[in-house]
C-alpha cells in the first residue's frame, strides 16, 4: 500500500491510495476547521455551513446535486466534527470525475440563498431536537461541554436554536472565507483511483479554492466538573472524563492501549468486572479522543437507578486498579486489537480515505501501516502505567449524567473513592 | 466472484467466497430462527440465548471466550432478528481456525449456568430499558407490533422484563434443541479464506450440531392499526407502514425500487418535498423489509409538534402521487442506487458473508451478482406503479408515533387524505 501525495498551487494536498481490486472509490475533501474554529457568536455555523453546501450552487440547484450523484448510484455525504469538516462521495470508480465536479461546486460556488437558509435553519432545529431526545448521545455532548467548560472545543457541534436562527448569508460566506483554505484542505481518495487523474481533476475543479492563512485558534484548557440532568428515563446514562493526550503526543498509542485495556472490548476490565461479573449494565466502554493540544479519556456506561451507585463504585475500583497494575497478557491483547482493527480498516475505501485525510491534516504526510504498527508495538507496560497515573490522578475528572440521576454520587465523591483505592 | 457451497452430513451448509487480496476474513453461523420462532411464553428467548451463548461452555469460561478471540485482535459478535440469529467473527485470515473453534463451542457446548443466566437476565433488562429510552428506535418496535398485532413476528425482539425474568436453563436448551438445526444453519465466510479448509474445520468442530426438522411457524397476518405514545420530547417520531412483499416475491426488487423512489436518498420524493422544499424535518426515509410470507413497507420521519400535521399531509400527498406516476429518470436513479449499493457491499467481507448467508437461507443457493443486477434491471415503471397501488391502497396502514403526538391525526384521517388525493 502506497499513498501518493501532490500539493497544488493553492495549497491543497491530494492524497490517494490505489486499491485496484475494487470497483468503487471514495473521494472526499477534509477541511481542518470545525466547531472549535467558531467564535462564540458563530456557535453551530460550521455544521450549518456543511448543510448549506448542499443547497445550491451557481450552476446546480439543491435538487440537481442530489439527482446527479444518485443517477450514477453514488452517495454524497458530509460530517462536522470538533476540528474537521468532511464532504465525501462513494461512487463506482468510473464516476470519479462527477464526484470531483460536484464536491468542487458545493465547496467553491455555493450561493447560500436566503430562503434556502431559512428553511435549512428549521431543519437543523429539528436535528437539535432529535439529539436532545437521544440520551445516549446527549450525555457525550454534556461530557465534552463540562470537560472544556465555556470554550469553543466544548460546545455542542449543532449549535443552539438561538445561534442557528441568527445566521445570515454573510456569516456563512465570512466563515467560509476565513476557514476553508487550501492550506488546511486535503482531498483524499481510496479505491480504484489513479493518482494523476485525481490530481488533474482536482487541479482543474478546485482552482478557485481560497489561499490564505488560517486564523489562530484558542488553546483549550481542561476544566473538569459535573453536569447532571435529571430525566424520567429507564436508564441513567453516565460518562466520566479525564484529560487525555493530543493525537500527536508520544503517548497517543499508549492512551489508546490504556482505553482498550480498561474498556475496549469483551475481555476488557470494565466489561468483565462490571457487566460480566456484576451484571450491572448492558453497555460499558472506555475511549480516548485526541485533539490538537489536548485529549479526552472517557468512560461510558448506562444502568438503572438502583444499580448506579454500585456501578460507579465498580468503575472507581477498576480505574484505581489500572493505575496499580497491568499485566502482559492484557497489554498484548490490547495491541492485537489495535493492530487487527487497523488492518481491517485498510480494506474499506471509506475508512481508508478518511484515515489518509486525518494523517495529512495532523502530520502533513501519510503514515505507513508499518510505522503505526511499530509505534503500537513499542508501547510497554511502564509507559501505560505511568500514563494511567498521569491521566486518572492528574486532572479533575468530569462527570456527566442524564436520566434518573438525582441520587447519584457526584464527581467529588468519585474522586474520593478513586483516592481511597489508589 | 464465485461462492463455493458444501452441504455437510448434519445438514449444515458451508458457503464461502474467496477475496484473496484481503488480509482478513469474516466467518459466521446464521441460524434461520429468531423472534418469530418463539411461543408466547418464550418471548425474548432467542435474544437471551444469543447473549447466553457467550457465557461459558464445557471447555471455556465466558472470560476465556473473550480473551482468546481478542488475544488475536479478533472480534466476535452476534445479533438476533425476526427470522435469523447470527454469530460471527472478524479476524485476521490466519486466525480462521480459532474462530470456527470458538463459534462451534458456544453453539454446541454452552452450559447456561444458572448463576450466569440470572446475571445476564439483569443485563438484558438494562438493554430493554435503554431501548425504551431511545424514541427513534422504539417507534420501529411500535410499528412492527401494530402492523402484525398480537403475533410472534410483531413482538419486540428483546422480550419484556417479565418474560426475560422467567427463563430458566431448560427453556434455553429446549429452544436450542428445537430451533438450532443443521438443516437451517449456514456457515458463511468471506475474505481471505479457502473453501476446503473452512469445510474441513466446520465438519470437525460442528459435528455435534443437531439434525432434525424445524417446527412449522405461524403464518403472519397483517393487521394494521395505530399505536401512539405521548412523551415529553422535542420531536415526534413517526412511522407509517403498509403490507409489503415477501423477500422471495417476484415483486421484491420492485418494492425496493419503490422505497428508493419514495424515500431512499437525497433525490427521493419525500426528502425533496418534505425536507428540502418544506423544511419540515431533519430525517425522513422509506424502506421495505421482506419476510418469509409477508413484508413491511415503511416510512419514518421525525418532526416538532408544530410541524407534525403539515408533515403528515405532505407524506400523504407524496404517497398518493407515487400511485399515480413515476418517471423514467427517478426509476433509473433508484436502479442505479440499488446497483451501486450492491457492488459496494461486495467489497466488505462482513456484508458479503451476511449476504451469502441470507441467500442460502432464503433460496438454498447463493445468487450471482449478475442475476440480482438483471432482476433489478428488469423492473419497469408499470410494475412499480401497479405495486404502489397494491401496497398503498391494498392494506390498512399502520401508524406508530411517540413524542408530543397527542394532537396528531390518526391512521383513519391519514387514509382519508390518501384516498382524497389518490
Amino acid at each position: 500500500m502506497t499513498v501518493e501525495v501532490t500539493t497544488l498551487a493553492n495549497g491543497m494536498t491530494v492524497a490517494t491510495e490505489s486499491m485496484p481490486h475494487l470497483e468503487t472509490a471514495t473521494l472526499g475533501v477534509w477541511v481542518g476547521a470545525g466547531s472549535r474554529s467558531e467564535a462564540a457568536a458563530e456557535h453551530g455555523i460550521s455544521h450549518l455551513l456543511e448543510h448549506m453546501a448542499f443547497k445550491g450552487t451557481t450552476t446546480r440547484s439543491a435538487r440537481r446535486i442530489a439527482e446527479e450523484i444518485e443517477a450514477v448510484g453514488g452517495e454524497i455525504n458530509a460530517a462536522t466534527s470538533v476540528e474537521n469538516t468532511c464532504y465525501y462521495a462513494r461512487i463506482l470508480a468510473d464516476d470519479l470525475p462527477l464526484s470531483v465536479d460536484i464536491l468542487s461546486d458545493i465547496l467553491t460556488r455555493s450561493v447560500f440563498d436566503p430562503e434556502e437558509l431559512e428553511r435549512e435553519c428549521h431543519v437543523v432545529l429539528q436535528e437539535i431536537g432529535a439529539a436532545d431526545d437521544a440520551p445516549e448521545d446527549l450525555v457525550f455532548d454534556m461530557l465534552q461541554e463540562r470537560a472544556f467548560h465555556d470554550q469553543p472545543i466544548g460546545r455542542p457541534i449543532l449549535g443552539t436554536p438561538e445561534t442557528v436562527a441568527s445566521f445570515r448569508r454573510e456569516h456563512l460566506t465570512d466563515y467560509l472565507d476565513r476557514h476553508y483554505l487550501g492550506s488546511r484542505a486535503v482531498v483524499a481518495a481510496a479505491g480504484r483511483v489513479e493518482h494523476d487523474a485525481v490530481v488533474a481533476l482536482v487541479e482543474e475543479r478546485f482552482a478557485e479554492f481560497s489561499t490564505g492563512t488560517a486564523p489562530e485558534e484558542a488553546f483549550a484548557t481542561w476544566t473538569g466538573g459535573e453536569a447532571r440532568e435529571i430525566r424520567d428515563l429507564s436508564e441513567a446514562q453516565l460518562t466520566l472524563g479525564f484529560e487525555g493526550r493530543p493525537y500527536a503526543s508520544p503517548d497517543h498509542h499508549a492512551a489508546q492501549i490504556l482505553a482498550t485495556v480498561l474498556g475496549g472490548g469483551m475481555s476488557s476490565r470494565l466489561f468483565q468486572e462490571i457487566r460480566e461479573k456484576q451484571g450491572l449494565c448492558y453497555s460499558i466502554s472506555a475511549f480516548h479522543w485526541g485533539y490538537r493540544e489536548t485529549g479526552l479519556f472517557g468512560i461510558h456506561a448506562a444502568t438503572g437507578e438502583g444499580d448506579l451507585d454500585r456501578l460507579m463504585e465498580g468503575v472507581a475500583a477498576e480505574v484505581a486498579r489500572t493505575i496499580e497494575a497491568i499485566d502482559e497478557a492484557e497489554l498484548g491483547r490490547a495491541k492485537a486489537q489495535l493492530r487487527a482493527g487497523l488492518l481491517m480498516s485498510l480494506e474499506s475505501p471509506v475508512s481508508r480515505a478518511s484515515q489518509i485525510a486525518r494523517q495529512m491534516l495532523i502530520w502533513g504526510r501519510p503514515l505507513t501501516t508499518r510505522e503505526i504498527l511499530e509505534k503500537i508495538e513499542a508501547v510497554d507496560r511502564e509507559q501505560v502505567l505511568r500514563l494511567a497515573g498521569e491521566i486518572f490522578l492528574g486532572s479533575e475528572p468530569t462527570l456527566a449524567m442524564v436520566g434518573p440521576v438525582g441520587g447519584a454520587m457526584g464527581a467529588e465523591a468519585f474522586v474520593e473513592r478513586l483516592a481511597r483505592r489508589g
